[in-house]
Order: C-alpha cells, then structure tokens, then sequence
C-alpha cells in the first residue's frame, strides 16, 4: 500500500544528508505477550483472529503476524 | 517506558474474550531499505544515528535497531 509518511521520512533524510537509504516504509506494531492457555497452532490462530478484527483497519493497513519462541 | 495504549489493547482484548494474551505493547516501527553504499559497520552506524536523531522522540520513546541482510 501506498506509505504517505514513509515517502515523507525517506526525503527529509535525504534533504538533511543522511546517507544509505533507499526507501522508508513506516507502520504500527503489536507485540501480545501469551500466556500457555493455547497451544502453538491455537496461538498463531488466536493472534492472526486479533491482528484481523482488532487491530487492523483492512481499508488503510495490511498486516503480517510471527510468533517467537 | 509506560504504554498506556497496549493497556488498552489488552484490557479491551479481554474484554472481548480474546483468548491467551497476558500483555500488549504497542509502538512504531520504521522500515529502512539501505543502497550499498555503506558497507555493513557504517550501515549499522548510520540506521542507529537515524533512529537516533530523526525517528525518536526521547522524552516518550525508546528504540532499538536491527539490520537484516
């Protein structure tokens, strides 16, 4: 998707003469601490169900989930 | 540092019924694709200063970096 504020960081560093940047793309993240009620497949479910209806809005943002061990 | 937005998210998650989340932290993340015109010391040196001096509002945020090749 198209990155409004990305593109805006990425010519302010080129304007002020930082170097090495190619492109800035610029987002929100979430990091859910789990408990050990679910099990590893319930868990990746159980985050991708909240990063779909909760905490994304599907008009404006994509998502992407990952779970650490 | 205190987030009182990944409060909210987890106090709103359990509210829903949301299962197995014991915490939220919420944040920004700024994803920085690098030319090669530094290599991999100066690369490390640079995204730190960037972070540093530009994305980072030290009062209310911390950051920390990774460069993945």
């Amino acid at each position: 998707m198209l990155d409004a504020q990305g593109q805006t960081i990425a010519d302010a560093l080129r304007r002020m003469q930082y170097g090495g940047v190619a492109d800035v793309r610029q987002g929100k993240y979430f990091l859910l601490t789990l408990d050990d009620s679910l099990d590893a497949t319930a868990a990746e479910a159980e985050v991708d169900r909240i990063a779909r209806e909760v905490l994304t809005n599907p008009v404006i943002e994509e998502y992407t989930t990952r779970i650490d061990r």
